[in-house]
């Protein structure tokens, strides 16, 4: 073990990519106070919402009024996924650091995803770009279906190399590696990382990956091997992809950074604070989250010896190995 | 990728020690159509039962009657948990291919799991190493919370080589170091993986993950680092340890053979032959199982486009990265 701590970048984006696809609306108070919650726990960046069509997106339809009504801490960049021109204005209208722009390393996903030919995304992104670039706001690209498509099977890498020179000649900040729907496995992150890392070191790379076939932290630690240090993640496990039925959440903030933290990285997150906001989110969807760390609770919060049964000794209730 | 796969040894502990912590008795016949399914699917050894008192785990009550009945394979090691002489002689009268002794590396873990301190396990141990030593039986030891346990906190290198030495000189072939209560993490793996292996290169070395904290995957990549190409898993997630409570499963094996098949390990094992056999589990045991790779299907296993909408374009639900 080394004396410092290799410093890490964590990214949450629970109340965009996980309160998107949730069928109880999550009320507009209850976002602000999350947000500002997360916003006192050390991620570098969260992305708090979508400037999206409230009709297709409807429980992200208080977009507006959840980033006018943030506490934003200094250090935290606040980050929203911005789909089109008319979106972007919306965002930068509320003063965001960052505008994440999506689209789709696949034609069918992008197609199911977006509605629209790649070739057509791009276009419009093109346009997105040329107007937050007369700010000073950041722009990210996120490229979904990176390490996989749902609908197409495998991607070559050569094709995510290729949209992300469509981007960085635009001369974006940023771009995702989406792992949407739980595709990749490690020896594919590292294989894709080396390249991107070598081909594009003048971006700020991140790394998104869904627990869909539980190798989210498998996979963060392939990532790792290769040097990148900026992740997404996502409170409690939630979000996922309708477009692959099954398919279970995003990684799941608590359990990386918890991974991490014991590896000795520095990922500046605060875990029992996020716990703790962990622990809210049950009763602001309805229902359970995907996060195993939430139940077991953190490796060294220890537990009692069991009750002593009639003899003296423990009640014997299995064998553990 | 090198023109040859590395051959890994997948050893499955589904029928022990994932139903001895059942509430429903699975069927003598059921257990035995389950096992005779498994046997078939490529793994280098099976846990079939434990010869354990009736009244202590009820659930593996028919030990006998499954390992008389069952019909093995040629290349399968059909291996029994035994926890004295007298579980020992019942497993030889059964002609197993290996017997595994367990006990833990924690004091406060041996006496909630076993009921007697370390040292009496030891003692009754070697008196069960004794007598299986007349015979051409192999001997393995699980050493259970080899790393960590949920009363004491952090289990020192030192404390599980000194227990790893008991063993070796009684001439054991193999041990086990078990994450009993998943408190391993990827660095701490590499460590005592690299120590182990170093100190007892004669040994047959397992490793017994669980997935308790999501790391499951994770710590197997960091076992594979080091060397480490034995590996216990449960089919379907099964498992965990009562005396931890919130505590999910061991460690997958669908979801393990699925990440050491994509990186092009050999594992021996056929991944459709046991996701069919985990599809059954639910059926057996009467509630779902922790598997995300039986929900969520293979990689590959590729989904149709959404239906498309009245605008003719596939209907939006969300907006995925």
């Amino acid at each position: 073990m080394s004396a410092s701590k290799k410093r890490l970048y964590i990214q949450e984006v629970a109340t965009r990519d996980g309160f998107q696809n949730e069928a109880q609306f999550v009320d507009t108070d209850q976002k602000i106070a999350l947000v500002d919650q997360l916003s006192l726990c050390g991620y570098a960046k969260i992305e708090v919402t979508s400037f999206t069509s409230p009709k297709a997106i409807p429980a992200l339809r208080d977009a507006e009024a959840v980033m006018h009504q943030i506490r934003r801490q200094p250090g935290v960049e606040y980050t929203v996924l911005v789909p089109n021109v008319r979106g972007a204005e919306r965002a930068l209208s509320c003063g965001v650091d960052e505008v994440n722009l999506v689209m789709s390393v696949s034609e069918s996903h992008n197609l199911t995803n977006l509605r629209m030919s790649r070739d057509q995304s791009f276009a419009q992104l093109r346009d997105v770009v040329s107007v937050v670039q007369k700010t000073d706001v950041a722009i990210n690209v996120s490229l979904s279906t990176a390490m996989g498509c749902p609908m197409e099977g495998d991607v070559p890498v050569e094709e995510v190399i290729r949209w992300m020179h469509c981007f960085a000649e635009l001369g974006v900040r940023g771009i995702t590696l989406c792992d949407t729907t739980g595709m990749a496995f490690p020896s594919q992150v590292r294989t894709l990382c080396r390249k991107a890392r070598a081909t594009f070191p003048e971006l700020e790379l991140t790394l998104h990956f869904h627990n869909t076939r539980g190798m989210a932290l498998a996979n963060t630690l392939a990532a790792l091997d290769v040097g990148i240090d900026r992740f997404d993640a996502s409170l409690g496990g939630l979000g996922g992809c309708p477009y692959a039925p099954g398919a279970t959440g995003n990684a799941c903030t608590e359990e990386l950074v918890h991974m991490l933290e014991l590896d000795r990285y520095d990922t500046g997150v605060n875990l029992a604070g996020i716990l703790d906001a962990s622990a809210r989110l049950p009763g602001l969807i309805g229902h359970d989250v995907p996060s195993q760390l939430l139940k077991a609770g953190r490796r060294l919060d220890l537990h009692a010896m069991p009750s002593i049964g009639e003899d003296g000794r423990p009640e014997q209730r299995a064998v553990c190995h």
